[in-house]
């Protein structure tokens, strides 16, 4: 991911949450309805098994759903949300490489949307499934965003 | 938790995961169909709100779930399983302190058991509810556990 | 269920929809926070195997989570829900004879909630386990509901 | 939907279960990892609002993501399955007219599957996501199927 200033996503990169600095996933696809997060596994990741942990599944999916519901196309302005709800079928174990979770907006209104999200390693196998319900925090509901100044920050969402 | 290596507990502890020991939880109760597991929560496992990222509630609801159907009495034996689905309903933010995942098994046979699981800040304020589907690996799905032989450790689940 | 007019239930099992009709199930205790609905089980309520069908399940579920959160204490005044999202875990095949599906409010604010609901057999034992998030029609986010004057009807959601 | 006794399908339509005929949904595509059921929305499918009440989508769902992974090429035989769970998300109402629900199978092995389901209205409107977890019954693990000698009946499943 682009560490340019001028890049929408770079200011979401540059101040990731606890958690996601932790995981370490990045917002490598973002527009309105949809969104695709990258995740380079390492051994952090991973369960006694090997494979990766179904918490790294189930964080990605509840992110890259959340983030499909947030885009707003007007910088200097912010949507934010909070999970309700979130279904996660595990398919495929996932091994060492990048994973990407790719999201989109299924369906909702001002107050509420569903996304549904796909996990699939570089090779393009289905890791996880998943269906996640998010409701917009207040005066996140308009789809062009709540105008905020948060210090180094021109927009984001709750869900990093 | 203790250290003491007498006790079935401290065996797994002290051989986490990667993922297990990024995120610190600990196996706190164990019992026949019954696991608890605690987490302090901490700046790494908050999200830019400062309350616990979703992706946190659900790895503990994931393994406090697969740990309940888990258990086997005897030392020197394991059972492994593997999560199928795992549904979660998000109730009330989570902030600083102790939080627990307390699971049971609420039926299943040979091959598959489910579990459901809640999540209680150290007030006992509910933050979140779990479902899980899980299968037991080839070998596991006797209650008295395959034996094992890893150097090290005497009793585990590949949920860590 | 009575069939007394004067009973706050009454009136809900006088007016069902087509699909409850259909199904058959009555709303047996109705109070702040908690349903619980009864099915007495007939051929009509089976698969080819001569068990409850999956759906029923999930129909009873679905509408005694929704009931839960839509109790109204005042006479003459109503309020409506829609399901959002439901997660269902079918833990033992039902047979023949009387189910129930009890309902509880786990959590939830003005416009959202979610219930959890447990259906059991005459025997008390589990056949499935289920979670709903629903969400208030407008007008309906008070605890004491919005007046309504329909004909012959006093009170209800659109559960039914 | 064809009543030709020759055609795979016919045998299954002409022996529904008691709910499958309650409901009234049919088979109308079935394939390896595929299958559609369609339903004519009828009075008795709908809620006191006037649309399809959620149990008939989650009826749906069930049945259509089963018929999805019991699909057998050869006559004389049969796969059986039972629900293990089921998430269902409801995207918008529905209201008379046909509706369809399309499933295919994501992911599974010798005992389990998962599907995933798409309902639709005539207008190829969205009103329900769903994903199951299905496991096989004793001797339906195999592709090809097992041989049943069922009086009048030459394929199906326990979903009907």
């Amino acid at each position: 991911m682009s560490k340019n200033d001028s890049t929408p996503l770079a200011h979401l990169a540059d101040i990731p949450s606890g958690f996601r600095q932790l995981i370490g996933f990045r917002l490598t696809e973002w527009k309105q309805g949809e969104a695709t997060l990258s995740l380079t596994v390492g051994p952090r990741h991973l369960n006694r098994n090997g494979v990766v942990h179904g918490g790294v599944l189930t964080t990605l999916i509840d992110a890259a759903g959340g983030y499909a519901g947030c885009y707003c196309p007007h910088p200097n302005r912010v949507r934010r949300t909070a999970t309700v709800s979130l279904a996660t079928q595990f398919i495929a174990p996932g091994r060492n490489g990048e994973i990407v979770a790719r999201a989109r907006v299924r369906g909702g209104g001002r107050r509420i949307f569903i996304s549904s999200v796909e996990v699939l390693d570089a090779g393009g196998k289905l890791l996880a499934l998943g269906e996640g319900v998010y409701r917009y925090s207040s005066g996140s509901e308009k789809p062009d965003g709540t105008p905020v100044e948060r210090k180094g920050e021109t927009r984001g969402t709750d869900l990093g």
